[in-house]
């Protein structure tokens, strides 16, 4: 069991340290790529040495907000913090020889496995973001235009910028405490919330044309077809949390997205629900997994009869 | 030439005056609305008399708001006031006969006309809320849950929940107090923005497959005719923050929203610019306003001659 910091003395433990080495999480985020450079930021600004050992799964999205901080090869790290990172299994394959030397973990998931000496946790913070800026104003009293821009990449993406159930007065004081410490805010939602490319736009309006509803409206499945996929111009990239949109219309409650993988006989499903209805029940019937109110699993049958064999499975809910 | 007041001096201003007929503005918003009950709520709590004209465009999203204030038949108003009104030709029909007799404005549109005796105003704030806010707090040094929630209303209303360019530290500051004080974000998160209805899910398709590019991918036109939107079940409410899509598309510069009103020869015209274009610039060329980044217009034109002469305008900007 690890021992229990507060950002106050996570902030003591690490000015009594140095030469850090920053481990962020598999299919990396907005938090944990600007939790984990922000405090390799502000540890440089007070002199230390800091680096992110590098996440082979990092996307375009967010390799700007990190690359000046991956870590050198022959790299000598005396201390590695894990950042927004639940559990040892969601280190990328690189970073599994540290996973029983993890000296600190600053995370903010209920679900903390405590796999490393100490830990800082708080549960009820939307983001690992608001922990990293707390424990930075307890070691300086401020912080940077650079910290605070990755610190708002951290806030604004665990939390929809602002928009999702898990924003609290204190994510928006410390979000307006970022804004006015530099951090280009406007530049950012624009990047990171309201620029859609060509490809996104033309599968968004694809998939909101093919929308089928059943069971009194309640299910709305979206086929996405490599062949809409190939018209439209979009790529993987392009999809990210497309399987959000059947489930947000008004009045839906489970909402399906069927895509097409390169062999048109296999499918893969994602599956998003609103209580009291169970996605991970609805993908366990085909090998898949997730949480109650989102999950997938990949189905080889064609879309047609995913349609089918998935309306077998949902009509089992109501 | 109005008199110019602070925050401060609008509360004394306040103070003094009592039996308010609080004036929203046409195709009313969020902002108008969230602001102006606000406003009454606030000083119904300090044992005056406020009501709000009844606003003949009021959608069914934010009726909730302001059911509780509508202005009795034969309400005697002693002190009118105008909320988040630019200009006194966005009065509502039956708001008219107050043109010449305007109290107070208070709003945050540069281009107000300065109608009013005496004028509150501050460009720089994202929303009418925030002075609202500033106002109320200088009156009482807190605000009821009640107040709260309607200026989280106007707040996140006019800032697309803080991620359009207009939001500040300020909004930030301001949102997280009203979170505190009480405001059910969460609740009005979900139905202000995560919560997509039949029509407006039907209309989004069809708008992302009509988009018109020119100017070398620049410019993004979106054309919405009467038709579309009787095919799509959509009605006003539906429409809300639309006119952002286009703009919000990579490398757009000048979005731009064509919507067919009732009748087939007007059309209302919405530009969303990145700097340095100039939203303003191109709808005062129409006989309309707004800011640099978003404004509009209405033109007595068919969908086609609007296009013809918008396109004219736009070129100057490039």
């Amino acid at each position: 069991m690890s021992k229990l910091l507060s950002c106050f003395e996570a902030a003591a433990w690490l000015k009594d340290r140095n030469d850090f080495l920053l481990i962020t999480h598999r299919r990396p985020d907005g938090d944990t790529h600007g939790s984990a450079s922000a405090l390799a930021q502000g540890l440089r600004e007070q002199g230390k040495t800091a680096f992110l050992l590098h996440n082979p799964e990092v996307t375009p999205r967010y390799k700007r907000f990190v690359e000046d901080y991956t870590a050198p090869d022959d790299y000598d790290a005396k201390a590695v913090i894990a950042i927004d990172t639940a559990t040892a299994e969601l280190f990328p394959k690189n970073a599994e020889e540290y996973k029983d030397s993890i000296s600190l973990c600053i995370d903010h998931h209920k679900s903390n496995t405590h796999y490393a000496d100490f830990i800082c946790l708080d549960a009820d913070r939307a983001s690992c973001g608001e922990l990293i800026f707390e424990i930075l104003m307890a070691m300086t009293g401020s912080v940077s235009s650079e910290t605070a821009e990755r610190l708002y990449v951290a806030l604004s993406t665990d939390t929809g910028c602002f928009s999702f159930g898990n924003t609290t007065a204190n994510t928006l004081y410390v979000a307006s405490l970022l804004v006015e410490a530099g951090a280009p805010n406007r530049e950012l939602n624009k990047l990171l919330f309201r620029t859609k490319t060509h490809g996104r736009i033309s599968i968004e309006g694809m998939l909101t044309s093919v929308l089928e509803y059943s069971f009194d409206n309640k299910v709305a499945i979206a086929s996405i077809t490599g062949e809409m996929m190939r018209t439209a111009g979009a790529d993987e990239d392009d999809m990210d949390d497309i399987a959000a949109i059947p489930g947000s219309i008004e009045g839906v409650c489970i909402g399906v997205t069927i895509r097409e993988l390169t062999s048109p006989h296999d499918c893969k499903v994602s599956v998003r629900t609103k209580p009291p209805y169970d996605a991970q029940a609805i993908c366990a019937r085909f090998g898949g997994g997730g949480h109650k109110l989102a999950a997938g699993c990949t189905i080889e049958k064609t879309i047609d009869e995913v349609k089918i064999a998935l309306s077998e499975v949902i009509s089992e809910q109501f």
